[in-house]
This record gives structure tokens, C-alpha cells and sequence, in this order.
């Protein structure tokens, strides 16, 4: 009966489909029974006109999927298929309005992020051509789950080269590669009882305390001093981890003196299980004089996590950060995660140890540090020249960003819409505040990073500025 | 007194950090005192005989690093300075032995892992072609963090090829890329209640099972009947989620007939909150028929999140996956996650848009499935012929790999350590068994990837599995 009704379009394409087709859906729509014999292949080819083996393909493909079933020298047979539930007809909508993203691009937009590095002079060419080194070299790699910490040799590299710019120590199979900064503290910490308490400066980073807190973690952000983190705070929070950013603070620029250090890794030896995550994220920046030495460097109690990144050295697209962890630790972090796989992609890390290895990477470092340099000099005496006395700059040689304190009756409501309107992107200081949102009157404080804009549209930005401040 | 002892070494380089050196070293050995006045840089400089810049280099070091500190038109002094406390001696020892690792290559393995992929045909050039198109055209997204869920356009490209390659219903904005399936089902797991009941396919994926538990969840293996997943049993645990591999279950490689889909669809809506999450890890390849729709494709009531991945079709070290979250599953990950940043390379991501959409990746998936499909009839083949009458195989032609079970008196720990003498990475059906680890007599079910092995050295690796197992 149903067969009967079969139609063939013998101009389409694939006839076994339209049967496969046709017949699925007689199933489902229940005009075929449960154990209904199916015509044999040759009969239904006969009937149809086609050849048997269209017929075969879609009986198949109809098996394979179990919508029938085969009895040996005996035929097929239709199964026996529990009706659908339908609640809801998911062909009435597409999503919701208030899920559906803006697409459109910020098209003449400038950029004073600090979230971003600058790409203009990056050796695109240079890591090509190492990564063809790595494709060529690393076949079998490339065709395997990464190491779970990331690949030995690429561990090797970071070791050398960490030791080299920032007096690290630490062996290969101390550091974990991760994807990023956030990923890493974040596997690191979910090992942690619930409702461990974490010390972190205020102002600090805002996606390390939203997601600490969703990690189970007692978030407590220690306002700064004039020195840095208040050791007596973290004292008194009960902490038994604080995460620090000593070389160049975020977002306040300012460099944690010799003597904060060492009291702080004091106060991480002064009872067990205390330990102190250095955040190094834009260290390899640093105007003026040489570099800042880390934290971990004057560790002699392995009571410091290290974390670096090449997000601002190399690109932030690129995902590739690390941590080096006191043994210790490590021993808790493999047995809890060995079986987590690494996020990073490994052509990228093989690349990158070939960049490092060659020394590409420590002249490009070398050739964006006087780049960045110039190009936070240009910027400083724009903004000078257009604000003058209603402006003040914490001018600390280091990094990708500053602080900008500009006198405006406006508030930081105002200025974030009027930001909006002259298509401007900036970051106002409040957003890092993690606790104790005062703010002054009469001042707007931003963060203001100087990665991102080109050199020549710097006097453009700062005059939107003015336009958003007055 | 101390910087009389000042020793400056003329054909050393940098002179300004001999003096920085030996200053700082002074002051934390306590040879220098708190307040102490140093010598004017022109004295200084004097004394020693070098010039004025190479002091002022060294003292301004000294002064970032908040060694010193300066009093207008008076001079500089040292700082008050904390002493170090050591409780153990970092340099006297490396990393404890347990925590070293082996890092000699593999040398002269072959390997039946079923979690590779296979390289020999990867078209690296258009590959390289397609980067070089992304680097052109994303500058400005390249020097961002990513968006977190992956950039737009590279989700409408995904979403446009599963809705023809497997029939998934979605807006790009529903998708969320990610470096890994295990990473993103974490993600997505770890915003439900501590406790929550999620059912698994036992035997099936460990480091799903390990993972999900460490993220608090109330995980519970269901054993498989012979149409996959057993509903009753699901019911009876009270699982708020099932987690289903329904195109080629993980590991026995079965496929899920219409029947039990539509009762598994149908239990997702039988209570509200109920999600099925659809692994279809290497739906992509499917021999003798067609692929199998997947279970998404038949949902009618937003119940199912699907997810995918690139690691089978392109490669591993890719780290490019992603899933489709219906609407109000969405809208509780980007409340949550908001803040959690993108794991995958925004490189790679924009050269996989590029791929996609010019056809290269579906030429090359259609390559792959033939070249697989042959490789697979060869090593069957062999097999057959090298173990005749002790070797059953379940020939389900889907995926990377297949179950074969041999008859053998050895056991399971015997077939291992005889492998690692033979150098053939094999894993064992019992790996894969998440509760109740009882296995047959005389008889071991191997699980044999059939993507990284090359053909020439099919004959080699059947040669050590009969050695292994004689």
C-alpha cells in the first residue's frame, strides 16, 4: 500500500536517498507498522524502475540507522519505533531576542585597550617560517594529544629562556602550558578546598576575581599601599594564598619595592602551605633601566607560583601562557589533573620553540620594547599638551598601559557614554576596583593602554578625549 | 668603607650593572645600613674612574627596584630593608625523582591509539594559504583577546557547515568554540549544582568520567544493552543529564538505532531541566552508507547539546572544538562565563573559516573517509588472516576505530607488558570499563585506532599483536 505511493524525480540526484528518504519518513509518521515485511529489493526495483542497487543503498542506509531491520533469507522487516514527544515546536523561533549578538565591526573606532599587543611590526614571515620547521619536524606530535603540560621540549625552551629574562628556577616539568593566565589559576586553585582563602590586590584584575569566586574560593582583595599589597591585611584575611603582580602592578603600574618583596615571601614561610602566585604578565616591558627581577627569583622557599605569558610579547590570539610550579604543588596538580587534556595547540607551541630558540623572539621583544617606549612617550606628551594642568600621569616606565587622572566634573557614567559617541575605547579605573567602588570627585582616573593605537592616530584619540572629558 | 670594596672589571660588559650588582648585594648582606647615604654619582664615578652615566644607570636601577631612595637635592640613601627568612635551601637540590620524566622518544613503536589522526594527506599548503588570508584580513581581532565564545564568523561558518554535514539546527550564536570537548563540557558542567546526577555510556570515555567528578558532579556509569544506553536505567539514577556518544558510541562503536533515540529524546522532556549532551566526536566518517544524522537533527524540544570537534577531521594538536547550546542553556553559560576567556588560537580559528568555506575542508574530510575506509579494510584483513578462528571483530563500519576480541589464555597485565616490550601502543577494552571491570575468560577486547598506523606498516604492527597475544 505505502509502496505504492513511492515517487521517484528521476532528474534529482541520488534516487537511493529520495527512497531512503520516503520511507524514513513513512515510518516516523507511522503509515508503515511496526513488522511490516518491506518488498523485496529486486520487487520494489521492478516496480520503480530503477536498479536494484539504489534500492540496496537505501535499504542500507535505512539498517544502519535502525529504522528496519534484516531476517536472514527471509527479507526486511520495519522496526518497532517509540512515537516522538514534542513539547515545543522548535521550528517557531530562531533564539531569543536578548541572546542574539551585535555583529556589526567597530568600524572607525580608536582603541586605548590594555587588553591588546601590537601586531604592526610583527614577523609574520619569521614564523612562518618556523613553523614549517615545526611541521616538517614534529609529524607524530602533530597527530597526537598534546602532553598534558604541554610538549618536553617546548618546556625546555620556556625553562632557558625564563631563566635568562627573569632568573627563574625551575626544571622542564615544573611548568604547565595552558592557554592562558586565567585557565591555568584557574585549574591550579580548583584543586583547592572549597572556601580557601585567596588574597588579591584591589584594584586588580576583575576575571581572576569573578572566577576565583566561581571556583569555590574566599576572594579577599587587599587594598594597595603605597608599596604594594599590605602584608598585615593579607595577615589578618587569613589568606593562604595571595596573587600578586610585583613587577609591574595591574592596573596601577607600580612596582613592588625590594622590601614588599621580601616581606611577602616572608609571610609565606611563616606557616605552612602558604604560597604566593606571581602574576608576570607584561614584565618583559620596562623603559629607562633594565628589567624588574620576578618575585620567584628571590624565592629560596618554593613558596612562589610563577605565571608568564606570551599574550603581550607575542599576541593575545595566540593563547599561550605558562605557570612553573614549586614541586610540591606539582606533585598535587598531576595526581588531580593528568588527565586533563592541554589546550594549547601544539603547532603553535612547536612554533614558538623554534622562534624562541633561534632568537627572532628576543629581538622582536627587544625591537617592541623601544617601540613601546617611543610610542608611550609620543602619547604622554599629546595628553600633556591637550590637558595640561587637569591631567596627572603616575609616569612609571614600565609595561603597556598607565594611569591617566584627568579633572572633569564629569562621572565615570557620563564619560563611558560619551566614550561611546566619539568611538573611543577606554577603561576607567573603576572597573578594576574589586571592593570599595569610592571615587573622587571632580577626577577621572583610566587605565590607559598604549598597545594597541597607531602612532598616528594618537593625536585624533587624545583629541576624542578632550571631547569626552570636557 | 663598603664602596671602597667596589671592584669593576674593564673588560666586563656593562659596568653600570657591576656597581648595581654589588650594591644590592651589599645591601641584602647587610654591609650597607638602613639610611645610609651612598656616595654622590660624580664622587662615585670618580673613585672608580668610569663615567657619570654608567653610576646614574646603576642607581636608577637600584632606585626601581626600591633598593635606595632619592631625596631631592640631597641624595640617595638606602632603603629600610626586611630581612630574607630561608627555611630550606632552594639550590641544593633539582626536582625529587618522582616528579622527573622520561622524555626519550618513542622510537620504533607503532601504535593502534584510537586518539590520533591521521597526517600523511593533510593538505598543509592550502592550510599555510588559508593563515596567511587570516593574517591579511583579522589584524585588528589578532592583537584582541578573543571573543569568548569564539569570533562570530567563524561560529556562522560552523553552524552553516553542521547544519549540512549532520543536520544541527543553530544560530552561530549559539554556538561556543573551545580548545577541547573535555574543556568545554568542564566549562559547561561546572555551572550546575554540586551533586548533580549525570549518566554516562559505561563502558565509554575515562577522562569524561574523572573530569566530571572532579567537578563535583554525582556521576554515574549505565551499562550498555544492545541498542546503546539502557532508558530504564537512566530513569532509575535520576540523572538530570546523559551523556551519549550516538553516532559511533565511544569505545564499542556502536550506533545508536532510531528506536532508543527517539525514547532518549523522549525521557529528556518527560521532567524539565533534562539535557542530553551528544558527543559526535567522529561522526565524519562513515563507510558503506551514509553518515548517520545526528541525534540534535531529531530534537523538537531543545534538549540536546551537541558537541564537535576538529580533532578527528583535521588534527589533535588542533585543539579546535565547539557546542551548540539551545537557548536557555545559553543564556546560564553566558551569564555565568561571561568572563572566561576563549581558549583557542584566533589564528587557527580564522584559517579553519578560510578552509571551511572554500570547499579545501570538505575535499579533504571526503579524502580521509575513503583513505580511512581503506586503511581500515586492509588492517581487517590482516588481522583475519594472522588470528582466523581467535579473533572476533564487530564490524560496524563507522569512525577511527573497532573492537576486536581475541581468544588468549593471557591476561590483561600480561597483554601490556608484552606490548611494551613489542613497542605497539595498544589500549585495552578494560581502560575503557568505568564500573565494573569483569572480563571474559580466556578473551581480550582491544580497542584498535586505525588513524595513526601507516599501511605499509600494517603487516609489522598485526605481526607484534600475535606475538603479544601467543
Amino acid at each position: 500500500m505505502f509502496f505504492s505511493t513511492l515517487e521517484i524525480n528521476r532528474k534529482g540526484k541520488y534516487l537511493y536517498k529520495q527512497i531512503y528518504k520516503q520511507v524514513k519518513e513513512g515510518i516516523l509518521a507511522g503509515c508503515l507498522q511496526s513488522n511490516e515485511k518491506l518488498p523485496s529489493k529486486r520487487k520494489l526495483a521492478s516496480k520503480l524502475d530503477i536498479s536494484v542497487n539504489s534500492v540496496t543503498n537505501a535499504y542500507e542506509q535505512l539498517l544502519a540507522e535502525g529504522y528496519i531491520y534484516a531476517v536472514e533469507r527471509k527479507g526486511y522487516y520495519v522496526e518497532n519505533i517509540t512515537e516522538f514527544i514534542v513539547k515545543e515546536d522548535r521550528n517557531k523561533n530562531s533564539i531569543p531576542d536578548d541572546l542574539k549578538e551585535e555583529t556589526h565591526a567597530k568600524e572607525g573606532w580608536l582603541s586605548f585597550s590594555h587588553m591588546t599587543s601590537d601586531i604592526s611590526l610583527f614577523p609574520f614571515k619569521e614564523w612562518m617560517k618556523h613553523q614549517e620547521k615545526a611541521i616538517k619536524n614534529h609529524k607524530v606530535e602533530l597527530t597526537e594529544i598534546p602532553h598534558a603540560q604541554g610538549p618536553y621540549v617546548v618546556r625546555e625552551t620556556i625553562a632557558h629562556l625564563i631563566k635568562l629574562s627573569r632568573g627563574i628556577h625551575c626544571e622542564p616539568e615544573q611548568i604547565v602550558i595552558g592557554s592562558g593566565t586565567q585557565s591555568l589559576i584557574r585549574n591550579l586553585m580548583s584543586l583547592q578546598r572549597t572556601g580557601t582563602v585567596i588574597a588579591l590586590e584591589n584594584p586588580g584584575y576583575p576575571r581572576f576575581y569573578t572566577m576565583l569566586k566561581k571556583t569555590g574560593l574566599n576572594v579577599r582583595p587587599i587594598q594597595l599601599d603605597e608599596d604594594g599589597i599590605d602584608i598585615a591585611k593579607i595577615e589578618e584575611s587569613e589568606a593562604q594564598f595571595v596573587l600578586v603582580t610585583p613587577s609591574h602592578q595591574f592596573p596601577t603600574g607600580k612596582i613592588m619595592p625590594i622590601s614588599r618583596r621580601i616581606e611577602l615571601l616572608n609571610w609565606s614561610v611563616k606557616s605552612d602551605h602558604r604560597y604566593i602566585i606571581e602574576d608576570d604578565y607584561d614584565s618583559e616591558f620596562k623603559y629607562e633601566t633594565d628589567n624588574i627581577p620576578s618575585l620567584q627569583s628571590l624565592d629560596r622557599n618554593k613558596r612562589v607560583i610563577y605565571t608568564g605569558t606570551f599574550s603581550k610579547t607575542l599576541l593575545p590570539s595566540f593563547r599561550i601562557s605558562y605557570m612553573v610550579l614549586p614541586p610540591e604543588m606539582l606533585r598535587t596538580y598531576r595526581n588531580h589533573w593528568s588527565d586533563l587534556i592541554q589546550e594549547s595547540n601544539t603547532l603553535g607551541l612547536y612554533t614558538l620553540h623554534y622562534f624562541i630558540n633561534s632568537g627572532d623572539y628576543s629581538r622582536y621583544v627587544k625591537r617592541m620594547n623601544h617601540h613601546y617606549e617611543m610610542k608611550r612617550k609620543l602619547l604622554i606628551k599629546h595628553l600633556r599638551a591637550q590637558f595640561g594642568a587637569n591631567l596627572y600621569i603616575e609616569d612609571i616606565p614600565a609595561g603597556l598601559h598607565f594611569i591617566a587622572s584627568f579633572r572633569t566634573t564629569r562621572s565615570y557614567e557620563e564619560i563611558a557614554g560619551r566614550a561611546k559617541q566619539e568611538k573611543l575605547e577606554i577603561y576607567s579605573m573603576e572597573r578594576f576596583m574589586l571592593r570599595n567602588k569610592e571615587t573622587m570627585k571632580n577626577r577621572i582616573d583610566l587605565v590607559i593602554g598604549f598597545a594597541h593605537i597607531k602612532e598616528e592616530k594618537i593625536p585624533e584619540a587624545v583629541e576624542r578625549l578632550r571631547r569626552i572629558m570636557s
